[in-house]
């Protein structure tokens, strides 16, 4: 067996996001353990892991983490409280974001952590000699990942732009990119997300110069929100506070965190006595404040979405103040900005976001990026990942064009196993794969029936029928209890007569076996609430034999 | 008493969108009779109606509706069943859309309908005369209301845009905009959606360019979708059709009927023979079809979904072909859309939509377009609505910008009760007003309560504790039934003990009341399981005594 197989796992509808198995004679290196966050139809699940059963039966010698964010790193606790995982790769902020995740799990001794640079030499990690370069993202120190396999080169992009300016300097290493297209790829998997979108994605400088335009003569407070890992968002708004003269608290548990990390690390660079706590800003005039925080999703329980509902035990928006929304709602999450938004608006501040100023920047390569990237790694062979199918079948076509034959671009969904050989690139077969739902303290307990009662539950509510049935097949009136349905009322009592009717019908008929009784009363007492409302409740029957 | 009152009523967040009475006297005339469409929390409800129960104890001398958009004319039907309307007012289109709207509804006879036109001299109505001005929307035949009224001249916009290259030639009266300017407008209630985006929304012909350039060298077939009552691009598609010399099926029940009314009111021109029913595309080629269909918004059982879901009787969309979604999806519905272009590009459709290509264009007014009716009706105040509160605070920011004084600029919230007399304009009160939702067959019946228990359900799911108690106290074995929520395993049998221990104890000391015996399973289960499971499902403890 000669081929390399490549396997991308979890994902709701996006490929190879959140995790992608390397797999040779089965030693294997898992790129990246990512977690989705649940849709609307997932109800009350917290959590979204990819399943990641295939790695049990086989030799995992690495995990390596390209970058920080939770769709990359976040399932990385639930993997090792599970699997036996070597070692653990990733650059330095990364490490340090997950070190702090594994403490919270009680997982801080339960593999090797180790440290990686681009500019170290290959590390060999089983049959694979693994490289990394350096590429800009909406956090710092992210990583493509190169894998020379006993089947070829492939170069694993993670997500990227190909920002020349960005605000540490740490530029997309093209110049490694080039080299790597002279070496020969035998594949890339390159990130897909704005494949569909004409042109470039701006630098993150862009959103400094707004910053520095927005804020200078503005009299009010500042509040500043963004993804707690934009390190570089939050670097440069504090530099305008610093040039503006204000002081600068942040606000929310994971901003905290998060700034804490990347400066003991060396990722932001704050003087002394800019930061201050929260109620420390009481002293200050409002031109010198600045706020901090989290919340750029309207996340419920965030900071932000607490300030807009006036319901932060520190920090307050008054008339006056701005707010500076520096993020781009995931799709899914609009209405919950938008309502952040009205509420700020209706306390008097002025609200900017990305809609209507240029306070945001995406952190992902639009079409003419990826076209360099293909231009510069010249692969034989192109699998699109990291994003919804629409967006692979832009990538692809961006491959078609630059010249990489239809034949050798493979489109992979979950689960899919694509061998890599010298022979080229295919689909092999599909293994078993999905994802598991975290729900409260439970992992995987949840089942597909469960949730399908959860979302009949959402709609129509829940009807109960409690019937006695005496041995003698006499009976009592049933009693209805409904929820999330109009408790009383003419129509409730019409079914109690329904109920009452089957009853009496199956006990004449000497009927009283229970199931039979629960089924008849189910379908009657349904069909006429579907008749009257056009409502369907689940309907459970109780039947007590006494 | 010399004050007319304005009260905007209805919709979910957005300020007179749905209804607003204007009174004098008693006296009413109603603006719009419109709906809201229900955001994720309201579970399982169709509709949102405006509460008009303001409207029972006055004399509503006529409804106006400026055009036929369901969140303007769709709750019509349940305001005639309730409220004694003496006429109802509108221009061709939008008469013609709600007639077959009552007819369905068994209304057709319930009122009087009177077709308005911009160029009829003022109708007197009760104490109001009323002026109508063609107003550019994405809907043909819109127009603002004026009500000349004891208290001064009012201008209610409607939805607008300034389009002065509309595809029927209808263009925005900006004339008569301007001679009411000069003969002295007294308030102004403005349409604010757009307030918040700088510059000009462009001509509803952008899209019409953007069908020319993408259709002529496409030689699958050419799918559009869009709003059914979005008439003009409804015939710029069908026109580069004819010009490409490809048939045109329509698919989707509202996309028939509206073009039908739209071609027999003589809003549309399509030459005989162009259109055909979906059956007769079979004999075609693939580039002599193209199918205009409903499912712009990803609607679960709309046909774009369906043959996105290869689902469809008459329709199904192969390799090669084109899908144009010519519409932006409606904030809520991102996710839905997304999944369509996603199932479409995966059967291997090219899917053009707005984020990608010029394929749609607003129906609202942009700052410019704002300033630029101020600046015509030179209004003395001004009432922004049509929009969530940040679109209304940036609508007041344009006005002051155009020299209406901050005093005269009134932010109302629906309920609010707006007096405009000759002093002023002023919030003289609120009333009880909100929103009433219809829930399959029944209005109005499904309480906040009963809602609440739907998001409980949906997002725990449901135990019910079975007991029965005997009247020598001995019991059995509780039974436990659970539905979105695991149903068997070791922590439903943990919480089964716990219940029959607190029922043992509960005998035992001789507590026999039934109320009590389920308050303190409720009590004693939940708690159990919110420490096991960090779960609340929604408990509820059936005693039967026996």
């Amino acid at each position: 067996m000669d081929a390399v197989r490549i396997i991308p796992l979890g994902g709701l509808g996006e490929v190879g996001k959140n995790m992608t198995v390397y797999e040779y004679r089965g030693e294997v290196v898992v790129v990246d353990a990512g977690l989705a966050f649940p849709r609307d139809e997932h109800l009350g699940v917290d959590l979204v892991l990819p399943d990641f059963d295939y790695l049990r039966s086989v030799d995992v010698r690495a995990i390596v983490l390209t970058h920080g964010h939770e769709d990359h790193v976040g399932s990385l606790p639930y993997v090792l409280r599970e699997i036996k995982v070597a070692q653990v790769l990733a650059t330095g902020l990364t490490l340090g974001l997950i070190k702090s995740k594994l403490d919270e799990h009680g997982l801080g001794n339960s593999t090797e952590l180790r440290e990686v640079d681009p500019a170290d030499p290959p590390i060999e990690v089983g049959p694979f000699k693994l490289e990394f370069v350096r590429m800009a993202h909406s956090i710092p120190d992210n990583v493509a990942v190169v894998l020379d396999t006993p089947a070829g080169l492939i170069v694993h992009t993670s997500d990227y732009k190909l920002d020349h300016t960005p605000v540490d300097g740490m530029r997309t290493d093209v110049g490694k990119l080039a080299e790597l297209g002279n070496r020969g790829v035998d594949l890339c998997l390159g990130d897909s997300t704005n494949a569909e979108r004409p042109g470039f994605t701006q630098s993150e400088r862009v959103v400094g110069e707004a910053f520095r335009q927005i804020i200078p003569l503005r009299k009010g407070k500042i509040f500043v929100t963004s993804f707690a890992s934009n390190v570089h968002r939050v670097q440069q708004a504090i530099d305008v506070a610093i040039q503006t003269n204000r002081k600068v608290a942040i606000v929310g548990r994971s901003m905290r965190k998060n700034v804490n990390i990347a400066r003991n690390l060396g990722y932001m660079d704050v003087p002394e006595g800019v930061i201050v706590r929260p109620q420390e800003l009481e002293g200050l005039r409002p031109d010198q404040q600045m706020i901090v925080t989290t919340g750029s999703q309207g996340e419920p329980m965030s900071a932000l979405t607490r300030i807009a509902y006036d319901d932060h035990p520190a920090v307050k928006v008054e008339p006056g103040d701005t707010v500076i929304i520096s993020a781009k709602p995931v799709p899914g999450n609009e209405l919950r900005v938008h309502d952040s938004i009205n509420r700020l608006a209706k306390i008097g501040a002025e609200v900017l976001h990305q809609e209507i100023a240029p306070v945001h920047v995406s952190g992902h390569a639009c079409e003419e990026e990826i076209r360099t990237v293909i231009g510069l790694l010249r692969p034989k062979a192109l699998m699109p990942v990291h994003g919804e199918f629409r967006m692979l079948a832009a990538h692809a076509k961006l491959g078609r064009e630059a010249g990489v034959p239809a034949s050798a671009i493979v489109m992979a969904e979950n689960g899919s196993v694509i061998e890599l050989s010298r022979k080229g690139v295919r689909e092999a077969e599909r293994i078993e794969s999905g994802v598991t739902f975290v729900d409260g303290l439970s992992v995987g307990d949840l089942s597909d029936v469960a949730l399908r009662d959860r979302r009949r539950l959402s709609e129509d509510g829940v009807l109960i029928i409690v019937a006695t049935v005496n041995g003698d097949a006499s009976t009592a009136r049933p009693e209805l209890i409904a929820r999330g349905f109009p408790e009383t009322g003419p129509v409730l009592e019409e079914m109690r007569d329904e109920a009452a009717r089957v009853l009496q019908e199956l006990l004449r008929s000497d009927t009283s076996e229970i199931k039979l009784i629960q089924e008849h009363l189910h379908d009657a007492v349904g069909q006429l609430i579907y008749d009257r409302t056009r409502r369907r409740p689940l309907i459970l029957p109780v039947v007590v034999e006494v």
